[in-house]
């Protein structure tokens, strides 16, 4: 099944099932208000979440709309943790190159993952509103799945089964920040504005044999003002899978249901196939040419991100957001 | 007035008032089911909190109870987000000084903060859980705000009245563990397990003359096993107060209400105050006879922090905490 979020009924909006064809939707507030309880409930609920579901697909759900998936906000419109990983080491290696600096062996072995503000999520059409052009505004195309509760110190096959939802995501990120903000050493804060979601994530079984369990093999198409930016294979040059990256997560503390696990920008070693960010675009030009050529992104443009199944058709729904500038308060 | 949670209806606990003497609480259901409600909508809750507080103090309070702080959850028992500052830069330039680095000069004007992890807190009697004691099991007693929404790019002028509570914390830390962890660029994660808060948060009023708006002039005391630890006072050598903190928290995102903003542990120059955790009296022994002496925390070891006001009441409860073993699950 796949479950979205109506921007209505308070912070972490109204809860509603979605046919899997992304056209119709019917609130689901008879059975849980928000995903966010949702996911606290996971075993109880989900049965009846998918009972209205398969109504939802036979058109006899009491109370379904026609939906614009474009008036969506993120399916959690704020969660208790965001954790983001980055899996796709080979996306690393290619930025340290790019620096001239050697890629310590343990990265392959030892995943990245930062914490991420999850206070305040923004929807899959929802503007990106920065003060300032100059802080390198950048897209980062990935997958993301949602948990329930999670002991402290789980394996990684046993974290598998905590995977609920899986989604995708674009972590939008601020380059000529970060640069500065690593190298204060306390990690991520400004460089990571508010990241938007798709218009819904679905249940793993909607992903067929795409999904293994713990990864996606279907391609990720990012789309910058309407050209397209790259389509690389999310299960291509994963080097950790979910199951590794909650279990990484719950190394020293549990991880409370409606946690969030991002799998970092999604990057193959193949340059044909693309990029998920642009920031990996210009590493990759600078190792070719001596210098990056792309730009960031400029106030107006727009960024697409969307999966499609084999049948062609979209899984999630679009991400699809447009750069606008933004005035602080006096 | 002053705020807590009881350990009851569910994940975000029990609303409660607590009178000033900290004997006595009356649960605020009628008004608001959490604190986390509260603050989403402060400025119509806080006044019949407020009213609910005076009845209290007069013992007019209907179903008024005698409370035992050491059952209490933490004040917010999960947020949305804990974005943790590092303002005592006189503790930052002890470390770096006994590692033989420099530290940069900009420390002293641009705040370092990480994010951490909000989504399962826990409570000031609660014990600390952990799997190894090799990690380097340390406290670090710290002041921390909570506020309402703060629009992204505010000014650090204008984020003082957006304080809503203020508490003390402790932010446990895994020495071992991070020195490895920031290594490797990210930032925290492992190193920072569930983070322990006070029995009560209280409004600015409730300080008097010693909170000026921004900064807390009481000393914090930390006791180990019994023993005094230190007591620095929390608005010396505070290099950036809570305006300048929010601000910088909220750069470029907004923040959303119930966000935790926390000073980072509390230190002064003057090592005759003692220390607000075990790191910091290493670095200071290192300095003086070239290694450290104190060990971190152990199976077994009690840590208790807590704040008096000016007629030797105290003004949070205290969090008073036992490290244990945890055993993962098989």
């Amino acid at each position: 099944m796949k479950l979205g979020s109506l921007k209505e009924g308070g912070r972490d909006g109204t809860l509603i099932v979605v046919n899997r064809d992304l056209t119709r939707g019917v609130r689901a507030t008879t059975v849980a208000p928000t995903l966010q309880k949702a996911l606290e409930d996971w075993s109880s609920i989900a049965p009846r979440l998918r009972a209205l579901a398969e109504q939802l697909e036979d058109d006899k759900a009491v109370g379904s709309f026609e939906l614009d998936t474009t008036a969506l906000a993120a399916p959690l419109p704020r969660a208790y943790q965001w954790a983001d990983g980055s899996a796709y080491v080979v996306h690393v290696e290619l930025v340290r190159k790019a620096r001239g600096v050697e890629m310590p062996p343990s990265f392959w072995t030892d995943p990245l993952m930062y914490q991420g503000g999850s206070d305040s999520f923004i929807g899959p059409n929802d503007e990106i509103e920065m003060a300032d052009e100059a802080w390198g505004i950048d897209f980062e195309g990935e997958i993301g799945v949602m948990v329930d509760d999670v002991p402290m110190g789980i394996s990684p096959q046993a974290a598998r089964k905590h995977i609920k939802l899986v989604t995708i995501l674009n972590d939008v990120s601020l380059r000529n920040v970060i640069v500065g903000e690593l190298a204060k050493g306390f990690g991520f804060f400004h460089g990571k504005p508010a990241t938007a979601f798709a218009p819904v994530a679905v249940t793993p079984d909607e992903l067929g044999d795409d999904w293994n369990g713990a990864r996606l093999d279907r391609p990720l198409i990012s789309t910058l003002n309407g050209k397209e930016f790259g389509h690389p294979n999310a299960a291509t040059d994963l080097t950790f899978d979910f199951g590794q990256l909650i279990a990484h997560a719950a190394r020293t503390r549990h991880l409370e249901a409606g946690t969030i696990v991002g799998s970092g920008t999604v990057a193959n070693r193949d340059p044909a196939v693309g990029c998920s960010c642009i920031a990996e675009r210009r590493v990759r030009e600078t190792l070719e040419g001596g210098k990056p050529l792309t730009p960031f992104m400029s106030f107006g443009d727009h960024i697409r991100i969307e999966m499609f199944n084999r049948a062609g058709k979209s899984i999630f729904g679009a991400i699809d957001q447009k750069v606008v500038r933004y005035t602080p308060p006096a």
